[in-house]
């Protein structure tokens, strides 16, 4: 299989992911063959266009000679996926994924893998608010993180397939990263999964309000809830089995985000504006730590993207 | 003064909007002359390397032949700011501003102008985190609205002004609109007031997260934290007076925030995914309706900005 971590790879689940890896590997290589299959019907014949020859009828096709197969569907379908494709992986491969939760998704494909497959839990923090085969694109890994959370599995097999499935993201273009399922969720339940929360929720805020404001709301969305549409326009599939499955940390993080907040409704309540500038004050340390890692650019989009802020005299 | 608005206009308050405006009569016109002052000699010193010859060394200078004095500063200090400059103003003057709240800059400057001046208060919707008179640039009003919210003076002479004061946002590049000032807080405390609030309430939720999980807030916040931080990243100043002075309209929308949310909570809580599934399907919707009224694109900055999120089978 020549310079390649493998000889062939298996997708199941063709939306922005899924698309977005097989263009990928065509790009920048990782793996001789690329299969793809997804449950609907309608969105394997939308992929057949965007990666013709790749598509296969059936789950069994893709993955029955691949050396890794990477689901790439909502977290909430990942054990009956693998039920499905169980009896047909070979000895040896590598099962992974791509899903937002990783303490059920580790637990849900082991459950239901054989034995002879080495499950190695994946993380791509990568995407965009687009949906379907359509919107995937070769780049979206460059430089983005991927988190694997390996299981307590220290034979050297495993490790050794976790070296080889850390290489193949790497010639994607990724910076790989190593952690413990438990913590993934927690801090992924902080930098993630309550920011699309709030967004959804401002957004569904706005809607019943809308009806009263006559389409004002849409109209001067440049003030700030703009980018709250964008994000809220991820997939609602996807989200909603992020939120059942990673409840618990989801919760944790949500209640210290309500307090918060309710200590800042009361210092507008009383007029105490002390308290919000020390509040306002400290958001933007962190803003400066995102400049600073070279995380987010500082000088992007004038003009097109606009918050409402007039200024200090 | 041939075809501008204006012969000369004074800006009072030198930061993003008050150096945008004289950047954009430079490059677009709108008025033969602009002075600018800035109770911060700072920021004095700072604003003459960016527009050179054109900074005042008191308030008087600049306002005393202006036709038009726009104030550029924070919404609580407007009383005085005015109350400073009121008796140097010549008849006639129209004095604007361009603070996010308007039934309190009304009322403000109102109370502290002469009655020979014409109060137009004003709100473009325009801007970015960035602060300070570095940060100003020509093009920051093209296509973006600017509602004026007039008094209730029917006279000749102030429709007069109101029209005026149009065209010269309208050679800015501004859609000019007029609405009501009390109508203007309600709508922008939904597209504005409440998204500033919540953005800065999450980045100080994670901070106090931060020092548990070791920098990977920063480090991961590329799943959709990112965005809020730099809506975050606004001046704290220019906000707490917001939220001192449309404290009505934000904590009622603020309440119907925390309700939603409740409810959101209690759906992950007892695992009803059909509400999630609901509420994240209509909140695409508005998404929708912004990309149709052309108020974003859809197609940009794949690569550089990502929000987490992994696809539907």
């Amino acid at each position: 299989m020549g310079d390649n971590a493998f000889n062939r790879i298996a997708i199941i689940g063709i939306g922005l992911l899924g698309s977005s890896i097989a263009h990928a590997v065509k790009s920048y290589g990782g793996a001789d063959e690329v299969l793809l299959w997804d449950a609907d019907t309608d969105v394997r014949a939308r992929a057949s266009r965007v990666v013709p020859g790749q598509v296969t009828e059936t789950a069994k096709q893709a993955v029955s000679n691949a050396d890794c197969v990477i689901l790439c569907t909502p977290v909430g379908v990942l054990a009956s996926v693998t039920a499905l494709i169980s009896p047909d992986l070979k000895a040896g491969v590598i099962l992974t994924d791509v899903g937002s939760v990783k303490d059920k998704a580790a637990s849900d494909m082991s459950a239901n893998a054989p034995v002879h497959a080495h499950v190695i839990p994946g993380h791509p923090i990568a995407g965009t608010e687009k949906s379907g085969p359509e919107a995937g694109f070769a780049s979206l890994f460059h430089d983005a993180w991927h988190i694997l959370t390996p299981l307590e599995d220290h034979t050297e097999e495993y490790l050794a397939a976790v070296d080889t499935l850390e290489a193949f993201w790497k010639t994607l273009g990724a910076k790989v990263e190593t952690m413990d399922a438990a913590r993934h969720d927690r801090v992924l339940a902080i930098t993630s999964h309550l920011p699309h929360l709030i967004a959804y929720n401002i957004v569904s805020t706005a809607y019943d309000m809308e009806s009263i404001e006559d389409g004002e709301v849409v109209k001067y969305s440049a003030g700030g809830f703009r980018d709250f549409t964008r994000i809220a326009a991820s997939d609602p599939t996807m989200w909603r089995d992020v939120f059942l499955t990673n409840k618990d940390a989801v919760l944790e993080t949500l209640g210290r985000f309500s307090e918060d907040l309710a200590a800042l409704q009361r210092a507008i309540r009383w007029g105490d504006g002390d308290t919000l500038m020390k509040e306002f004050t400290r958001a933007r340390g962190i803003r400066k730590a995102i400049i600073d890692a070279g995380l987010d650019t500082d000088e992007a989009d004038f003009g097109r993207r606009s918050n409402d802020s007039s200024e200090k005299s």
